[in-house]
C-alpha cells in the first residue's frame, strides 16, 4: 500500500491533539477566567492574578475560588471548583503542587478546557517530581484538559487583558503590540517582557511554558500565528522537544507572512552541554536546529537584544528586497564600521550607481562622500535637506535594499532631526533604520513615535537588519517553491531480514538509492575470486574496480583489512579477493562473510558526504558536507529536515564554508550543483519514505565533477 | 659593516622628532595657554575654548589673542602673536585655513612648541588643500613647532582642566578617570567621550588628531601611556600611517602594563574599502594590522561600546590567570547563553570540580544547579548568603579565572542586592563584573559607585572579559618572553646585481635562508644536461630531483613549462633539461636563460606557507599558513611583525583556523612545531635584517612532517 506522507503527516497532526486549537485559543483569548486557590490578599502570589485582572480592566467573568470567604476586592467568590459554571474557559491553578492532580480532573468534570499550573515541585525537582508530572499529565489526559506548566508563571493577553500571571511584569503599564512572546523561562521571559516595555513595544500575548508537561511551545506558535492582533511571534527556548512540528509551524509563519523570531541557547559545545544539564531534555543537536530554522526562514537571533531588535524592524519596516545597504552617516569612520559588521553578518554595502552619487554630490558639501557610505557631514544640522534629500536618493538607487542613517549627539537639534526623519520617512519607499549614537532619551523616544526604528549602536542595527533581509530572502524562496510543488513521497517498507540497529545490505542500499535516482557506483557481490573477475568485467568493461567485503557483522571494512582498491587486471581481481577474505577471517573469524562486492572504481574532483539521520527531536534530517579537512578539522556542515526542495537545498549549499570549491577555482570548471541538488532533494525523500525503520545513511564519499557525481561508499543503518 | 637594526631603529625614533615628547607632553599638560584668534563671543567656536577654560577652573595663564579687545570674560587680551611672552606651552589657533600657516611661523618665533590647528579647509577638500597641508608641514617643521591637526576638535586634559577644544563635550561636566582616549575622528570622537561620561567614566584626556599633518596618534600614545595618571590607554582609529611605531609602543605598554584598546574601522573588505576611500590614505591592510596587534598585545575592540566596556573592566578588575569563567546565574537558560558566547570568543567554562559543586551544593535550594553555570535560582532575594556564598566559592575554584553573575528585574531589591555586591566584592581576590538585565538606573548607578562593573547584556559582558583575558595572556606571554631576549640582528647587504623590484637569483635566496638556518630543499644551476646528472647525484644521491628554470625575466616559471618534477633516472635528467630550455625559449624568447635549477625532491605532511612583505605602514611583516584551501578559499592566514618572537611565532599558529592540522590527526604523529616555530622566528629575523632592500620572499610550499620541515620553492624580489 502506498501512503502518502505529507497527507499523513497532517493527519496526525491534526487528529493528535483533538481540538486542541480551540482549548488554546479559549486559553489565550478567555472570556472567563477561574481562580483555583484565590487568596484575599492581593499582594500574595495566589492574590495577584484577580489583582491584575481587576487593575487592567478583564471584561470577562472572573471566578476566584476560595471556600473561606464571601467576595475578594468585590469579585463574588465561588466555594469550590464544583460550585462553577460549566465551560469555564481558563482556570488558573494557585494551589500547591500535592493538589494539582485532584484539582485537574475536577477542573475536567465542569469541562475547563486548559489548567495553568504555577506550581514549582515537579520535574525540576528530580525523580519524585518527575513521577508527580507523569501522574498529573496522564490525569490531565483523562480528564481531557490541558496544562500549561506546571512550574510556570502563567499567560497574559493585553489587548482582553486576560492577566493569567503572578509575574510582578503585570505591575506595570501593559500595552498591547502586535508581538506575540512565548518564553520556556519564567525569569528571564518576565525580563525580556520588560526589555520590550522600555523600548515601547508592549508584548500583545506573553505565554511561559515551563515544564512542559503537555501546551508545547511548537503547538503554541502555531496558535499564536493564527491571532489577526499578532503580527510577529517570538520565542524564547531553552531545548526544543516537538521539532517535528517545526517544518509545520513555519510553513504557516510563511504562508500568514508573520515571521517568528527565536532566541534559542545551547549554540556551542559548552553551551548545549550546559543546556542539556539544565533543561534536563532532549535539547536537540544545536547545529540540526540551526540548520533546520535556516532552511524554514525562522529568524534565530543570538540573545534577547538581538531578538527584539529584530522584532522591532519586522514590524516598522517594510521587507527589503535583497541585502544591498546603503550607509548614510555624518562621519566617514562610523560609516566604514558599519560596512565592516555588514560585511560580517552577510549584507552587501555596494557602491551606489555613477548617476546616483552625480545625484547626492549635487546635495552635500564638497567634503562630504557619495560613494557607499555616503558621508553627508555635520553639516546637515544647518541644512537638513541634506541628509533628507542624500537619503532619498540614495535609497532610490535600484541596487540598493535598505537604509542606515548614523548620527551621533546633536543633543541641541532634537526637534528639528526628529521633522528631517519624519518627512524622509514618509517619502521613502524602502526600509531604513537610525543609528543615533549617545542619543537623548527624548531622541529615541520621539523616533519611535514615529514608527522609526532606532538603535544606539551601530551592529545592533547592522545585525537586526542582516536578520531581516534574510527573512524576506528566505520569504522570497518559499514563495517560488511553493509554486512548484513536491510530488507525494511514497513511503518504503524497512528491507527484508533487516533487524532494527543493524546494516542494510549494501545491495539493497544500492537499488534504494537506484530507486530515488541518486547516482551510485555500480556494484555488484562475489562469492568467489572467478565471479569476481566477471562482475569486474560487466561493472567497469574499461577500468577499475575496488573490492570490499560484505558482512553484516563488520561495519568499519578498512579496519579488517576488507577493503582494495583500484584493481584492473583479472589476476590482482582473483588475488584481491582471497586475500580480503582470508584477512577479514583472521580479524573477525565470527563474521559471517556474505561474499565481496566488486564496485566500479570512480573519479571526481571533489568529495562531497550526504548523510540522513534520524534525529529524536527533528525527525528524519541530511546532513550535506565537503569531505576531508572541511568535515574532519572545520565540521562544515549544514543540516535540513526531510524532505528538502530545490530551493532549499541550493540555499543551503550556500551556507557551507567551502561553497566556492563547487564553483570553477583554480583552472577547474565547476561542479555540476544541479545534480547535486538534484541528489539532496532525492536523498532527503528517501529519507523521509524511509523514516519509520532508517536510522542512519552516509553516503561518503561522493565524488563530484562537472559532470555529475557518483556515490562511491554507502552505509546504511536500518 | 655590522650594524644592530634594533639600536638604530630606536635611535632613528629617537632622533626623528628631537625633544618631541617634551612638546608633546607640554601639549597634554600645558602650564600656559594662548588662544589665537579668541571672540569675545564665547558662544563661537572661536570662543569657546576661553569659555571652556574659565568654566572648568583652568589654573594656568590664559593669553586670548585678539587686537579688537582690552580683556575677554575678566582675561587680559593680548593684541598679536608678537606680544605673547615667550615659551607658552599650547597655542590654540582659532582662526581660518588661509591665516594658518603665517601663525604658525610666529608662534615658532615666540617658541610655542605645539599649535592646535581647528581650521578645516586643508587636506580633507581634495589637491588644492592637501598642497595647503603641506606647506603648513613645511613651514612649522622649518619653524620648529609642531602642529595637532590641522582640521580636528584640539584635546582636553580634565585633570589640569587644559580644555584646548571647541567640542561640545565640555559643556557638560567633566570628571577626569584614568583613561586616555585619542580620537582620529572628532565627531565620532566626541560621541564616545559622551558615551564614556554616560558610564561615569570620564576621559582623563583626550586628543582628536584630524588630518594628522604632524602628530600622530602612535606618538600621543607614546606620550599617554608615559602619564602617570593614566592606567590605560584608548583609540579610535580609521588609518594608521606610522605603524612601523606600533612595535614600540606596544613594548612600552607592556613594560608599564597599561592597556592599550583600540577600535580601528575597516575589518573587513568592504569596510575597509570605505575606509581607504574615507581616509585617503595608507590605511594598512586590516589584517595585517590586525595580526600586529594581537602579537604586540594590544586589544582590539569591535565598536566604540566594546571598546568602553573593555576599558571598564581594565580599570576596574584584577588580571584574570587564565581563561575560565565561572558563570553564576538565577535562570539557567540565562547561564547557557553566557556559556554559548563564552565559547564563541574563546573563552572556556569548565565544569567546576566535585570540592567546588558539593561546596555550592550546600548554599543552593536542591532544585539549582551546582555545574558551571551555577544556578543559585531566585530564592537568593531571600536569602542573600545563597548568592554570596556560592560565588565566592565557584571563584575560589582553583580552575576558575574570571566570574561573572548574572541576574535580572529585581527593582524592588536593589538596596539588598548592592550590598550583596559590595561584599562580594570584598571577599573575592579574583575578577568578576555583574550582567544585570532590565536593570534600573539606581541598580546600575549603584554598582559604578561600589567599583563593580555592571552589564545590561550578557554578550557585552562576555566580549569584554575575554578581551581582558587575552590582554592578560598577552601579557604573560611577553613576560616569559623578555626575559629570554633576543640578540641583535645583523643587517644584510643588497645581493649583487640585483635591481630594485628585480627577483633575487634563486642561488643566493637560498644562500640567504642557509644564513639564517631555514632549511630549504638542496639545489644547484646546471647549464647543460650533462651537468643536470652529476648535479643530481650530489643533491639527491638516492631519491628524485626537479628541474627548474632560472631566469631573471621568468617569475612564474611553471607558465612557460619551466617545471619538471619527480625525475630520478639520468635520461630523464638529461631530457628534462632540453625540454626545459626549449620549451622556455619558445614561450619567452626574450629570457635570458641562466640556467635550469636541479633540488631534491622533498616529502611532508602537510603543506605550510610562509611570506614576507615589506609593508608600507607597518614595515617588514611576516605571513603565515598552511596550503591548499587554507590559504586559496579560507584565506587562512597570519601575519606578525618582524622580528617575532619564539612565543609570538607559537600563539600566532595557533589562530590558524587549521592549527589542528599541525597537531596529531587522523592516525599520523604531530609535525615538528618547534621547528616551524624556528623556521618563523628565523625568517623574520630575516626580514629585518634585510628590510632596507627586501620586498618580497614567499616559500611556498614548506612541507612539514614529525621531524621537521624543508622549504621547496623560494621567490625572492628586491
Amino acid at each position: 500500500m502506498e501512503i502518502d506522507v505529507n497527507q499523513s503527516t497532517q493527519d496526525s497532526q491534526a487528529s493528535d491533539k483533538k481540538s486542541s486549537g480551540n482549548a488554546l485559543q479559549r486559553m489565550l483569548q478567555p472570556s472567563s477566567i477561574a481562580i483555583v486557590g484565590a487568596s484575599s490578599d492581593l499582594n500574595k502570589v495566589s492574590g495577584r492574578p484577580l489583582k491584575y485582572l481587576l487593575d487592567k480592566g478583564y471584561k470577562g467573568a472572573i471566578y476566584p475560588i476560595n471556600p473561606r470567604t464571601q467576595d475578594i476586592a468585590g469579585v463574588a467568590a465561588v466555594p469550590d471548583i464544583a460550585s462553577l459554571p460549566m465551560g469555564v474557559d481558563l482556570a488558573v491553578v494557585v494551589l500547591p503542587a500535592e493538589q494539582i492532580e485532584a484539582t485537574v480532573i475536577e477542573l475536567g468534570k465542569k469541562k475547563v478546557p486548559v489548567a495553568v499550573v504555577f506550581a514549582s515541585g515537579f520535574g525540576e525537582m528530580g525523580p519524585e517530581g518527575k513521577a508527580m508530572e507523569a501522574s498529573l499529565q496522564q490525569a490531565a489526559e483523562k480528564a481531557g484538559i490541558r496544562i500549561l506548566g506546571p512550574n510556570c508563571l502563567g499567560l497574559f493577553n493585553a489587548f482582553n487583558r486576560a492577566i493569567a500571571t503572578f509575574s510582578q511584569y503585570a505591575d506595570g503599564e501593559m500595552s498591547a503590540g502586535p508581538v506575540g512572546f512565548i518564553s520556556q523561562s519564567g525569569a528571564f521571559g518576565t525580563a525580556i517582557c520588560a526589555l520590550s516595555r522600555a523600548r515601547q513595544m508592549g508584548f500583545g500575548f506573553f505565554v511561559n511554558t515551563g515544564n512542559e508537561v503537555d501546551i508545547s511551545v511548537m503547538e503554541l506558535m502555531q496558535e499564536m500565528l493564527a491571532l489577526p492582533e499578532l503580527k510577529v511571534c517570538s520565542g524564547y527556548l531553552e531545548g526544543l522537544h516537538n521539532g517535528h512540528a517545526l517544518a509545520g509551524v513555519a510553513e504557516q509563519a510563511m504562508q500568514l507572512d508573520k515571521p517568528i523570531v527565536l532566541t534559542k541557547v545551547g549554540r556551542f559545545g559548552a553551551g548545549a552541554r550546559a543546556a542539556a544539564s539544565h533543561t534536563g531534555s532532549l535539547a536537540g543537536e544545536d547545529r540540526v536546529f540551526d540548520g533546520l530554522v535556516q532552511q524554514k526562514g525562522i529568524v534565530r537571533a543570538r540573545n534577547e537584544e538581538h531578538m527584539l531588535d529584530i522584532v522591532e524592524v519586522l514590524l516598522h519596516c517594510e521587507r527589503p528586497g535583497g541585502k544591498n545597504l546603503a550607509i548614510i552617516t555624518q562621519s566617514g569612520g562610523a560609516g566604514v564600521l558599519l560596512a565592516d559588521r555588514a560585511e560580517e553578518v552577510g549584507l552587501n554595502v555596494p557602491a551606489l550607481s555613477e548617476t546616483t552619487r552625480k545625484a547626492i554630490a549635487q546635495v552635500i558639501p564638497g567634503f562630504g562622500a557619495t560613494g557607499n557610505p555616503v558621508d553627508v557631514t555635520a553639516q546637515f544640522v544647518a541644512q537638513p535637506s541634506i541628509l533628507t534629500e542624500s537619503t532619498i536618493i540614495a535609497l532610490n538607487d535600484p541596487d540598493i535594499h535598505v537604509g542606515v542613517i548614523w548620527l551621533q549627539l546633536m543633543h541641541g537639534f532634537t526637534d528639528k532631526l526628529l521633522e528631517v526623519f519624519a518627512e524622509i520617512k514618509s517619502r521613502v519607499q524602502k526600509p531604513f533604520v537610525v543609528v543615533w549614537v549617545s542619543a537623548s532619551e527624548k531622541a529615541i523616544t520621539g523616533l519611535r513615535e514615529r514608527g522609526i526604528v532606532v538603535f544606539r549602536n551601530g551592529d545592533a542595527a547592522v545585525d537586526a537588519l542582516a536578520a531581516v533581509a534574510q527573512y524576506a530572502q528566505a520569504r522570497r524562496r518559499w514563495t517560488l517553491d511553493s509554486a512548484q510543488k513536491q510530488p507525494g513521497i511514497t513511503k518504503q517498507p524497512r528491507p527484508s531480514r533487516v533487524g532494527e540497529g543493524k546494516p542494510v545490505p549494501t545491495l539493497q542500499a544500492l537499488a534504494l538509492l537506484k530507486a530515488f535516482n541518486i547516482p551510485s557506483a555500480d556494484a555488484e557481490l562475489a562469492t568467489s575470486a572467478r565471479a569476481a573477475v566477471e562482475i569486474a568485467k560487466r561493472v567497469a568493461p574499461s577500468g577499475a574496480v575496488a573490492l570490499k567485503i560484505e558482512s553484516m557483522d563488520v561495519l568499519h571494512k578498512t579496519d579488517v583489512g576488507g577493503v582494495v582498491l583500484n584493481l584492473s587486471t583479472e589476476d590482482t581481481i582473483g588475488q584481491a579477493f582471497s586475500d580480503i577474505t582470508e584477512r577479514v577471517k583472521k580479524a573477525k573469524p565470527e563474521a559471517r562473510q556474505d561474499g565481496v562486492l566488486v564496485q566500479a572504481m570512480s573519479s571526481g574532483r571533489v568529495e562531497f558526504i550526504l548523510g540522513l539521520k534520524r534525529d529524536p527531536v527533528f525527525g528524519m534530517v541530511i546532513m550535506m558536507g565537503l569531505g576531508g579537512v572541511w568535515i574532519e578539522v572545520l565540521k562544515d556542515v549544514v543540516f535540513c529536515q526531510c524532505p528538502v526542495t530545490p530551493a532549499e537545498a541550493a540555499e543551503a549549499l550556500e551556507r557551507l564554508k567551502g561553497a566556492a570549491l563547487l564553483e570553477a577555482f583554480r583552472g577547474q570548471p565547476a561542479v555540476n550543483k544541479d545534480a547535486l541538488i538534484k541528489a539532496i532533494v532525492n536523498l532527503s525523500q528517501l529519507g523521509k519514505a524511509c523514516e519509520d525503520w532508517l536510522s542512519e545513511l552516509d553516503l561518503n564519499p561522493i565524488l563530484l565533477s562537472e559532470h555529475g557525481l557518483v556515490a562511491v561508499d554507502v552505509a546504511m543503518v536500518a
